[in-house]
């Protein structure tokens, strides 16, 4: 099946670099992008689509989620974050069930597709159900089951978590012809011991160019406890000394909002993407992830949600907004961050980050994740920078239509492989079950 | 015409604060509320309207606008901010004629109707075309025609930007029942002789209770420059000491980002409100406002989003997730800002700015101006604390209704008074002439 996207204005890059060729032509074949141009292919297409008045941009991708954790949205909201997660997310976490799991999931792939996220890279301690929920609705995802270890006599050979880790990499990684990857995960520096932590790295090893997933350095509190607790290290520095940075590996670290000049330096070193998280970074106040000097470092800088826990929501419409605004806010100074950049971050960089070499662009070659956003809204006229448009005007509503592998998976409103009403009414029971009936 | 509202969840006060009746039953005589509650009420309705599922919120008040800029929405966007006035703002801003401030208003209010603004305040240098849009639209509006003045030499007497201001409020105060209002407005500090300012001040007082909307403290060099430029005064004591602030007025300032704690004190004690601008703040690295000061000292601060030319567009429930969210990674404290108070700053505080005492909140005997929210979606689910959900989880586009003095003007996409297509065009036209043929 190939089809032809004509009249769109088409997100893509020339010499690496974002660009907007304007009344333009995209081709698909199958689940890969065949061609990209101005001038009509003189290939034969068996469908030719209008675009016109819509843009194409590539799938975006959130590269730090908690996909199940949609359950838990608004629970505990403005609470001080200690209150907020020992009394409201871990007793209700602790409840949940695998099929919690899997509504949580479904809800949180309806927003995400509609709102033009194609791809997303997950965190959590139950993940089939999450997996398959995934290759129901056709959406990619990098997943990883988290090991963490409070207790310093436990030992490496016990560990249930890294067993499970493990055994979820070779019993699912490259599922769904590969929309799937497993990767590994330490929770945190200060969710682990040195021991677990660092076995855990060497038989990840094992499997080189699989992923590590990490959170480091979110608040002042884990960074400055870390350096007490650890000789000194900071969160990076620690993950580094245990063998988390290994480059056999893929290792990659969420928030990283306090990162030093020196764990900037390494992140570069080592190839450590970094996943900024700027709605979860505002609303639980942790602070300002030095987005800037890690690009200015050569950094991979990408952008996540986080969960709908500590969001709300899973829109990178508004996380791309927010990047692009609140640090030169912050810097005081209008030219800090770039849509060039904050484009590239929500697309390309998370693509590299999830180890997805031939997605993250809208380039001959790559797989067909597209985005078509509806540009005929008066929200979004005039246009005369289109990614200057995309970055401060466009909202995930205005998306109109999200293809993943070539598939078109939701448009103009409609799930094309699920049943949001039924969806809905999962989630709903899912939510009795654990806060009782409203 | 009497409507009665039932199944909705609604954004009420107890005791003047937020609270969220479940399942409650809102009455509608005319333009005015005359119920609210969780029992429906005896008294018969024509008609009666079942919104389960639906949450009913005061229309939000946008106060700090300049509607037809969004004709330069996009221009010029990441460039320094004095590149961007000088050499995109200022000269398309000269071309304008005034069926362009008609189509660029019109383009203004699609959008804020269907993001659940209800009324809005201007400040700009055409008004009657935009006041008839309003008019046509059925949106509440405050408008002002500034004053500024660079030439030292210049005499009060001749200044024409003074007659059309006080002409303007002659000819058009309380236009349409009082949906339109005008204000008296100094552009700012650094664009107006003292003398000017000061004969302007005296002037206005001559129509008490009047609106005085003055941009204050926006950038740090404003600040600075003008303590150097009026005796060390900040623009803040500079516009008290002409007699801006004075109590036969109803002063209010955009922007104070800048403003010191000597400043906020004389705000409390002047009963000036402030119009706080996240996104424009953030976009173009202005700063940030020192809200939660403000808030303590018994400041009235109120929401806006600026024109869209600096923000890049006119929804105010971007302005509520920046405002929730962007005070917390500032001070490194979740507990910062809270949606009670949020909500406060985007619906009665933003009344109160405008002198309309029966707006602004969901009570018997307020006007009508109520917006509704489709809640049966995705990403509002769950839902445990409704006014989190709204802060957080919410987007413009979630609203379904948008009433206005008692008459619904938008519902699920349908304009009930303008023909969003014509405005398109017309808005082409306005650009075409502006900027040439695509």
């Amino acid at each position: 099946m190939k089809t032809l996207f004509t009249g769109a204005d088409i997100l893509t890059l020339e010499a690496g670099k974002p660009v907007v060729l304007r009344n333009a032509c995209l081709g698909v074949d199958g689940d890969r992008i065949d061609y990209v141009g101005t001038v009509r292919p003189i290939a034969q297409y068996d469908t030719t689509r209008d675009f016109t008045g819509k843009m194409l941009i590539p799938g975006l991708v959130n590269t730090h989620c908690h996909a199940a954790m949609t359950l838990l949205r608004g629970l505990g909201s403005d609470k001080p974050l200690d209150v907020w997660l020992t009394q409201y997310m871990f007793p209700t976490e602790d409840k949940l069930r695998p099929e919690d799991i899997r509504s949580g999931s479904y809800l949180a792939i309806l927003e995400m597709l509609s709102t033009g996220t194609t791809s997303f890279t997950d965190m959590y301690y139950i993940n089939d159900e999450t997996i398959d929920a995934c290759l129901t609705a056709g959406i990619r995802a990098n997943i990883a089951r988290p090991v963490q270890e409070f207790d310093p006599s436990a030992r490496y050979e016990d560990s249930r978590r890294a067993k499970e880790s493990f055994d979820l990499y070779r019993r699912r990684n490259g599922d769904g012809n590969g929309l799937i990857k497993i990767d590994f995960s330490i929770h945190a520096e200060y969710t682990c011991t040195e021991e677990i932590a660092r076995r855990y790295c060497e038989e990840a090893k094992q499997y080189p160019g699989a992923g590590m997933h990490l959170h480091i350095s979110e608040t002042k509190k884990e960074h400055v406890e870390c350096m007490a607790r650890r000789n000194g290290k900071t969160p990076a520095q620690w993950f580094d000394s245990i063998g988390a940075f290994d480059g056999v590996l893929r290792p990659y670290a969420a928030h990283c909002v306090w990162a030093t000049d020196e764990d900037i330096a390494l992140f570069a070193e080592r190839g450590v993407s970094v996943m900024h998280n700027p709605s979860s970074n505002m609303k639980l106040g942790s602070g300002f992830c030095p987005v800037e000097k890690m690009r200015a470092a050569g950094v991979n800088v990408t952008l996540g949600t986080d969960g709908a826990a500590s969001n709300n929501n899973l829109n990178m419409f508004e996380e791309l907004h927010l990047a692009s605004t609140i640090h030169n806010g912050y810097m005081i100074d209008a030219e800090v961050m770039k849509p060039e950049y904050t484009l590239l971050m929500s697309t390309l960089n998370g693509a590299k980050l999830q180890g997805r070499d031939d997605t993250g662009a809208l380039l001959a070659g790559y797989k067909a994740d597209i985005v078509a956003v509806d540009m005929n809204k008066p929200h979004l006229y005039p246009n005369p920078e289109p990614m200057a448009t995309l970055c401060y005007s466009a909202q995930g509503s205005d998306v109109c239509m999200t293809m993943v592998d070539g598939k078109v998976v939701y448009e103009n409103g409609e799930f094309k492989t699920l049943d949001s009403e039924r969806i809905l009414y999962e989630a709903k029971r899912s939510c009795e079950y654990l806060y009782g009936k409203e």
